[in-house]
């Protein structure tokens, strides 16, 4: 079953991305979440809230654990989430010390601290990503800057402008939105810890200080508990759809550009009726990228409407959202950098 | 690589949809479009355009084609579809034959009808499913109709209504999309069939007799090409989003329900900080559907924006949208039949 | 205070449409909400519920009565819709059979009925302009049909079609979308009549002959309350996306087409920098239509989840889309008609 | 004409803004742009670029000028855009030092600066308005926090907690969101001024000298134009979403809590078949709002495709969603405020 075409074995070849993908391939998902558990219990026993051997155990688990993806996929059915079982399959291979895993944490804990590690490297691809966009539009401004291109407003020719004034427009929000994600990565992404209902009432006066320690061993930012406060996913969100939408201007400029002359496309794709032809590909998929990001980022916003304490609803809502507006990102900056360094000629003929 | 909580191993647990899934798969897409070639065939031998002995060699390829799915990924990487690769390996295939195969056709043509052969039958599966979740309803007005129920509006007590009363209001657009579902599977999926740019230019004065052929191989409906114009896609995810909406609806209607006590919820999920919860998880899903399904539908209709002959931005929109639509309307209607049939009270207690 | 683009002083000479427009004026409303209670009045007296000069009162009340709008406006603030203290107006107007009026009926009753009294209109005004534009594009074919165009795929030369080609794509969904407001307006849009929870508990065993009476004094459709199922604000919102969305392509190929010289269009903006250029002004406002109801129908989907017998929530968020996504129509409909009567010369040069 | 709910005359009770609708009114809007033009005038004349007394001619036109809305209106039909006519009007108005009004601008310089510079009076109100929502907040906090509550996750009761858990959980974001706004304040909205294509090229080597200036006259950040690079809307537009979101998650939270009776609701409204009934109609339009701006935050993403060195396309649709945004924000900031002061008790009974 391949519903996404981020999944598909063969489209894929057209909107995934390896690198991206990876970090929301279930074995990334189980492994992040893993480790919010070892680092919740070193930093419990830190605080002699659990036995020291207790957090060696379960610091071992990872190196044995091997998850039963057919329990999970049944109980997730009936649970919303997967960490009810998961939980329990983490006991049972702990045996004895199993009670002390998960201490004071909750689903939401493991969940979304996980996403957030994932989202940290995803943010690191994105800043090289983003390097490389920036790198392959100041390699088309040395060669073609010079050349003279007619500027274009609301589908007119207007007045002359350089081929370097509108490589100099695609470039500004590549750099602007590049520093925006280091400016993520620099503060780092949040936390999430706040046991059942946000009050991390089992952790009793040290309730602070693990959450103080967790945040440094998984070198994220030490936040208050934010389960029913999602704007740090709308957040990112938009700037995963920033990104897009400015590459999707590039490739609506090429598009342009390729039909009337002023940009020359190596490679391209072949038409099934056409063998002549050379389709203008990837500056296309730019444009589709961009428009299902900005259709996607209404749904984060709908999250926001986060009942109580925990809303599976508008959680779930997210689920389904946000892995894909991630991998649309990075194939969109895998084929604007592709798109670019293909580029043989630009400005007018 | 799991992008989508659909294809994903553990959510689709509890998202997913098996059988409307499996319309989407790889496979059934090229089975899909090996048996729109083989129909092309059969009618174009018909009207004497290609002859019979290719036809017939045609109409064997499905039993013996295996294809090769990493050249097809590499290239759709290139060419932005699939067919050219396709088409280049089904004539391989083929042998001498194979020349004849897709005759007068283009890449939208075997694509966008293989996609109405598969959404003919994820129809006639939503058929089938309103039909179960009507029944659920019928079997809880019998058990619990006439009991009395506080009605609510604006999320206060209003007056008295029965139980009977509010599940009328469920059952009613159930009821109504069945018949929208029926009246779409009646008048056909429309055949897409025009050649590289909508002229059927290779097939002279038998274009449309080729065409009618066609379509009733098929069983789809007789229709002037429409590969620029996608009212029929937005009309379907229309139809899906409506579904998943009213169904979101009962899922909301039930979770208010089970919180203030006038309806018992069998099963539910369990919670890994609070042994004791019983989470209403597939009534809350049921809002995540909808909510889902109403972000999705935007998309479509920014894809009627589709310029041109063919619009390659436009056109890879829409496979990146609708496919989820359509199993998300399936996980609804399967978690809804599921939901109703687990509850065990309904009305004041 | 002129927060829309439709009502702006300036702006609504671009974006307005003041026939449609007329529809959702305060006094537009007010008066098809008159209108209900008048022959709600004229119903129950026909059924001995209420007597006959109680109806003829009424009846007279439209004549006579003029709204205090700033009380309208400030209960509006308290109540969340306007009818408590419209219906305290009017009954005030009426002096002794004014307890008779609004009787069984609560507020949804009003404003859907009244809004489906305006949409008739609307659908009837959609439905000439829609006749305009395919009247348009049949005097292009006649006048330029003949003429050759090099169709153009994924942005690219592909073949030779003629200009009478794409013209029939133009024209095909036009037609289409007139059947399917026909189609609307033949069954009727269907009146709301439920009382304050969708039972109709104070008409007793008349209900059924009040409604029907009502309906068709209203020339609506007699339907089952459907105060909390909103498939028919999504159905027709639908409709207007599909619209706009058709108009949309047609204004998107006509911008590339006035780019690249297959088109020439007379008239056109002018520029504040460049007095030489001629602008395709309503060929691009067309695309902006297409994309905002594409935005804005996301919302109407959204709304379905309309939570117990009725959710001031979802219903609100109806009041703010569906205006402005049925002017928006209007407008295109009308700037897609000047647009296309303005058309010079089509076809290769 | 009343296509939107912030203008109409009686539901504007409900969802308008009075102060930040003051800021979309055509006043507000030809009033920024002209201070746009004499601070221009201001910026060149000192670079030497036109004569002093022309900066003082234009300087005076503000006291004298007053626009013929009917001209404006005619030629925006016409022009796309007001600022052609509207040039004319100034230039007219002027006499002899006319010419040299809007020297090397363009309409996009006038109207995106006007934007700004009407959009920091926007975020300098939303800024006092999320300070009395979060010292509503603390308010409550001293009355209630202390009182037990319990905490619900997935719409059931889960375990204890306090209002002030709860109350917390609504503060966090709306203080974010104000450090938010207050950095947009402190690093100033950018300046647009680029000229026909973006070059500046009527200006010559005076070009950066006479946009630092003009920067600084209108307290505007100094950037490159970014006429064809929208980031800066989708951010504000974004922000603007979060802020809704946030408060459509307090105005869920308290209508889930006003059925449940954990909040008493002072005032509330009436409905008309139910005298009885007190709504908490301002927590549920804190819900619609936040639908509202989640719905429409995908059209200015949407609009970041922005093809060339200006898109009319893409531009008008900003002018369709942008301001509709701002005002719903101020109105649930003003709701939000309301709803929190009228609470008269918040906890378990």
């Amino acid at each position: 079953m391949t519903a996404s075409a981020f999944d598909h074995p063969i489209v894929s070849g057209l909107l995934g991305d390896d690198e991206i993908g990876a970090q929301f391939s279930a074995s990334a998902e189980l492994s992040a979440m893993l480790g919010f558990e070892v680092a919740l219990a070193e930093a419990e026993a830190a605080e002699g809230l659990i036995p020291a051997e207790a957090a060696h155990a379960i610091a071992a688990l990872p190196e044995v654990f091997l998850a039963d993806l057919d329990a999970l996929k049944q109980s997730i059915g009936r649970d919303g989430v997967v960490i009810p079982d998961l939980v329990r399959q983490w006991r049972a291979a702990l045996g004895e010390h199993g009670k002390l895993l998960h201490f004071g944490a909750t689903s939401q804990d493991a969940i979304d601290t996980g996403l957030m590690l994932r989202l940290t490297a995803v943010l690191s691809i994105l800043d090289q990503r983003l390097a490389a966009v920036a790198t392959a539009l100041d390699g088309l401004d040395t060669r073609f800057g010079a050349k003279p291109l007619m500027g274009r407003t609301r589908m007119q020719a207007a007045i002359p402008i350089t081929v370097s004034d509108r490589l100099t427009s695609w470039k500004s929000p590549v750099v602007a939105h590049k520093a925006a994600v280091q400016g993520m990565l620099e503060s780092g992404l949040p936390l999430q810890f706040g046991g059942a209902a946000g009050t991390l009432e089992k952790l009793g006066d040290k309730a602070l200080a693990v959450r103080g320690r967790l945040a440094d061993l998984l070198s994220l930012a030490d936040r208050p508990q934010w389960h029913s406060q999602r704007s740090v996913i709308a957040d990112i969100g938009g700037l995963l759809a920033q990104i897009t939408g400015s590459l999707g201007k590039i490739g609506q400029d090429l598009a342009l550009m390729a039909d009337n002359g002023t940009a020359v496309i190596g490679g391209g794709g072949a038409s099934s009726a056409m063998p002549h032809k050379r389709n203008p590909v990837k500056a296309e998929v730019l444009v589709t990228l961009a428009r299902f990001n900005a259709v996607q980022i209404s749904g984060l916003h709908q999250a926001l409407v986060h009942e109580q304490e925990r809303s599976g609803a508008a959680w779930t809502l997210e689920w389904m959202i946000l892995p894909q507006m991630a991998i649309a990102t990075g194939a969109a900056t895998r084929l604007a950098t592709d798109l670019l360094l293909s580029i043989e000629d630009l400005g007018e003929r």
